[in-house]
């Protein structure tokens, strides 16, 4: 069904030697195996139990202090170790949500090593745990609802001087061919984000597909850009200004020439949170 | 030019009220304001010097070990601490290449805490870091070539009976209204990887951007899905047969279905990484 032997095939043979040494071979220089990638393959954290107690777990023996702290409370909690070197505590019942939180290891914050559920940040990601609700909750990820796509449209920008990229949400059953247009609705992340927040950690695209299912909220483009338009090191007193003029000069324009998008006043909302809301205030207004 | 008063607004006045607590206000259960979610804001972490030579640093000042471990020589290099509980070292030079890397911490493997640009795995996330070539390398972010898009195709698997996601690469002027047929370029990651491999430590995107601007690569479609179709406490030894048949019977005719791709064999390619050339090798033959 599928052939290995092609045109394409070949070309991307070269392209797949020029690329980084960590992800094909030949390298540009000789590349030693890689090491192991999981050093605690018999570590689970979190696990979520039936009455939304959630046990967090982490491999490590030499450790003088581990603690955990989740938004649920906003408190540190102690873990305490076992004799083979995993620290561990139980906590809750959890409210049902889908919950940032990080460990605490000698002063250090960190990520669950072992929990693949990051939220990305600009600094010090975090991960985390969905605490299912009964009955099904808003943002699960259902099999019975038909789900949005998200696209991850990467651009050259004037404003910012600099390659960079903003998410969209398309719902289900978007049809570039089709003349239907939707409404669009600007999602502005807080500080420290970056454009996936809104669907990695806040997992808007399935709330919007469980919504649109049950026909809570009509279907509509959702266009989450990145609200840090000046660099780490630059004038941050300039950010919402220049994230202003990005907006308004480039995503928009995009958008709307990309997307089958109703151009009109009563089809554009905007909103966000915490800097982005204060990002929208300044961009609707 | 955006009015935040419309009628998707309020409909998605009551989608945020419905989210969850870490993201809209108000909240399931009284949330306590945020903590800080960075506690070293003057570390810069890794720093990369004209002359390839990289600092590594992590505040940890109470740790009594940290090393950091990279792919470019696979070898653990321990840090020194200073006075201000800053740990460091600096190797190098460093051959030109967008590497993998980690910090092991009185034993345990870490991102590093304050590099945003993070390899997503199934277990144990790393941190990439990029040295550039002189002249430009093939994986450079440019802002002098125009840029494809990535696309998170989220569907219902009957197959791996679970919703789950393939991310596909459109070249840059990809127009779905356009009747031009594109080759296609199935491309599969490697054990303990995720669809955004390819892309978001590949650099594949961007890799194909630079190669399609030089001539030295046709403008194609790049499909990844994701190589893992067993949960992780699964029978692991059904894997690649059940990847073969959810690649074939649904990633294939979804492709297949929204983009414009030319379906003959001779513009089928399939490629692997690891775990992924085993699969590319059972499928395309």
């Amino acid at each position: 069904m599928v052939t290995p032997t092609c045109r394409p095939c070949l070309l991307l043979g070269a392209f797949l030697m020029l690329a980084p040494a960590a992800f094909a071979q030949p390298a540009p220089t000789p590349a030693p195996p890689a090491p192991a990638p999981a050093r605690a393959p018999n570590v689970v954290s979190p696990e979520v139990a039936s009455d939304r107690r959630v046990t967090f777990r982490l491999l490590a023996p030499n450790a003088n202090k581990v603690s955990v702290l989740g938004q649920w409370d906003n408190i540190p909690h102690n873990l305490a170790k076992d004799a083979s070197g995993v620290w561990s505590v139980t906590l809750g019942p959890i409210e049902p949500s889908y919950w940032i939180y990080n460990f605490t290891m000698d002063g250090v914050d960190i990520a669950d090593p072992v929990n693949p559920i990051v939220k990305l940040r600009m600094r010090t990601s975090a991960s985390m745990v969905n605490i299912p609700g009964d009955p099904a909750t808003t943002w699960d990820v259902r099999t019975d609802v038909p789900h949005g796509s998200i696209d991850i449209n990467w651009h050259n920008s004037k404003v910012t001087n600099d390659a960079r990229y903003f998410y969209v949400y398309t719902p289900p059953g978007y049809d570039p061919n089709s003349p239907a247009k939707y409404p669009v609705f600007y999602l502005l992340h807080g500080n420290n984000g970056t454009p996936s927040d809104w669907t990695a950690a806040g997992r808007a695209n399935f709330m919007a597909d469980n919504l649109i299912a049950a026909k809570k909220m009509v279907p509509m483009i959702i266009v989450m850009p990145w609200g840090h338009s000046v660099p780490l090191g630059g004038p941050q007193g300039q950010n919402n200004d220049t994230f202003d003029r990005y907006l308004t000069q480039e995503v928009i324009p995009l958008v709307e020439s990309k997307y089958r998008v109703a151009p009109d006043r009563a089809n554009r909302a905007i909103m966000g949170l915490s800097m982005g809301g204060g990002q929208a205030i300044r961009v609707g207004l």
